[in-house]
């Protein structure tokens, strides 16, 4: 396997094929803010006005001037007289002097003069209209200031920021109830293989269902892009030049599950060769399972050939495709990803240079959590159903030792 | 706040409410497998027929009997007649004798009468009609045998497991197209509060936006369930009754955002008494924030009374509200959810006893990954905008010190 010679180590790969990408003009939808969930926003926004909007007590309690209290302590309370009670959701109708209080609930709003609120357990009502404050308070205590979460034009999300259940209320609390977001990245998924027929269709002998196509769209789909399906391309260099251009031509980026064949990867590196500048990048990953892949860039979008074996398609894709659709999705920058840590129960043999994805399950032991790997021939998809996620045996190991640590990205 | 003196442990809690919810008849619905990601699967399924349906070859090279090949090697190559080549997405026309061999490309259906394949390199092809061979190869070497993924009636799918793109694949690839799914929990939500107004309403003096009502919305349907809003209730107890009964009518189960004062929790611990046996079961969690929640079950269905305050009722939603979704929803048990471990770049104060959950940013740093706590007033929904995660503080840890490991929560 000639092409192979030369294997890629993966994260020069990612960055080869991410550096190779034109800066683009970004797509942008203008969505409801309640329907934003997971969208990226396409630009920075700021605040239209000041979080909360007026001083909010946080306790249950009194309103005061804070230097009324001062002093105050259970052996010598001071003695403020009641002048009212802040409405919940209005104004009050009267404003604070020296010497005064007014019962106030969690959230209400504070009465003009008031610069502070004594918590109801720190007072006694001793006669009708008058409070026993039992506590001093200092000037803000228990008290929300106007603009103390978002002072107007302070920036309240950046451009390229993922929509989270806490933006959302961000951005509602301040009346800000529609946005622009990035579109979601349209990837184009074709399916090489003259075995391959529909999963609806009756398989004869010698052939086998595309599943490929559709276990690609559900990573899109989990990872914020749109799939587009380009169906199942016979082995012929004609109809494979012309489906993946017409997949690049409406798509933001294709990907190809050839029949892992030498021939078929062959013909796959060689329509992506066709499509434009500067077409393949890559040749070859050092990567168990998947060393079959290509990733190239042809005038300005990325084109993934992957190999046709599920699994390693799936690996694959969760290497290269993701971070792709990411980046194509106007994600500002990778979070760091949740992994688990735990530790082998069996040994794993790798290559030295190699990085290695092993389907494990996962046992909750009392010496913490187990990664038990599933030995398999690569081919096996119900390998990657019985496993929870994915061991990464990193390429500067040589295997790692049953009981070592390893990482493991749920799937 | 006589109502918090016997605050209840989060587990403990959470136990109390999973544990006094009856068995339910779920609902179940037909869905097609390609629009099945993420949901529930409502039985087990077993496999109609066998994975792969016919010996494959998993490499390119030549179909033979693998005896044929016993005691080949580089200095003493073995010969055989060449006697065609196995179709793509076909079964071979012939069969294969004592002392043949076969082209055959990886996918390929092996003929019959060959048990093995011996890869093209350890080949080379001297004359026509002649195939040397220079390595021994044993019977089943480099073939996947009909069924050694899965067999006929072998089980392909546990009720209770979510479908990912691995089960999406696995199903496809045995013809099945459509399976009953659990219906997904349906959430009514409520807020209550007399200074409420919806996002898109104007706020006067001493009102503020109701956010609690879709940051909640966001986060149920981020853990696969079906957000029904309720509006905003005024704090009135015929109110709040009439619109928790039509919500515990029409959903599966409901959550409430109260008003934080006293009076309000109050109001809305009465009305889910007035539901239903047995009530209310958990009044005060020994969580920060979140203390004043309240978790019940109403003739068999689960209500929670969420803090008002914004941070407080996601990360409560998200210790009680998420389990709740997953057990309603049918998923068999929690898999290990991914964490990330990481030092704490500053000290955080706790109460022995006391679950705390500090909004962090996470910093990458030449010593791994840091969280920096955001100290905050617990009211500022921006503060957790502002954060990648939740560190949870322990409830056996007295705080944390800088430098401390802290398990993180992506939000």
């Amino acid at each position: 396997m000639p092409e192979f010679l030369q294997l890629c180590p993966a994260g020069e790969a990612l960055a080869r094929l991410l550096n190779s990408l034109p800066a683009r003009p970004a797509r942008v939808e203008r969505v409801q803010v309640t329907q934003a969930l997971g969208r990226v926003s396409a630009a920075r926004l700021v605040s239209p006005e000041a979080l909360p909007a007026f001083d909010r007590s946080t306790v249950d309690g009194y309103a005061l001037r804070a230097r009324d209290s001062y002093g105050a302590s259970e052996t010598l309370p001071c003695y403020l007289a009641l002048v009212g009670e802040a409405p919940m959701g209005r104004a009050p109708q009267f404003a604070l002097g020296p010497g005064q209080a007014a019962l106030i609930h969690t959230g209400g709003m504070l009465p003009e003069g008031a610069d502070a609120v004594v918590m109801l357990e720190y007072t006694q009502s001793a006669r009708p209209g008058e409070l026993e404050v039992l506590r001093a308070v200092a000037p803000g205590e228990n008290v929300l200031l106007c603009g103390e979460d978002v002072e107007p034009g302070q920036e309240i999300l950046a451009a390229g920021a993922r929509l989270r259940p806490a933006e959302i209320g961000g951005l509602l609390a301040l009346g800000v109830t529609a946005l622009d977001v990035l579109a979601r990245p349209r990837a184009a998924i074709l399916s090489s293989g003259d075995e391959l027929v529909a999963p609806t269709a009756r398989a004869g002998a010698g052939q086998v269902r595309d599943i490929n196509s559709y276990t690609l769209a559900a990573l899109v789909e989990e990872h914020g892009g749109l799939a587009q399906h380009y169906g199942i391309i016979p082995d012929q260099a004609d109809a494979l030049d012309a489906a993946l251009r017409r997949a690049l031509d409406e798509c933001d980026l294709a990907v190809i599950t050839a029949g892992s064949s030498a021939s078929t990867r062959d013909l796959t590196a060689a329509a992506i060769a066709r499509m434009g500048q500067p077409g393949v990048l890559v040749h070859g990953v050092n990567v168990k399972p998947g060393k079959p892949t290509i990733l190239g860039v042809c005038a300005g979008k990325p084109v993934i050939g992957l190999p046709g074996n599920p699994v390693s398609a799936l690996v694959i894709a969760r290497l290269f495709l993701v971070p792709l659709l990411r980046r194509l999705g106007g994600l500002a920058d990778a979070p760091p990803a949740a992994r688990l840590r735990a530790r082998l129960s069996a040994s794993v043999p790798s290559q030295a240079g190699r990085d290695d994805y092993v389907p494990v399950r996962l046992l909750d032991t009392d010496a913490g959590l187990s990664a038990e790997p599933i030995f398999y021939k690569s081919n096996l998809i119900f390998t990657l159903a019985r496993a929870a996620g994915l061991a990464h045996i990193p390429a500067d190991a040589t295997g790692l030792a049953a009981g070592d640590w390893v990482e493991v990205e749920l799937i």
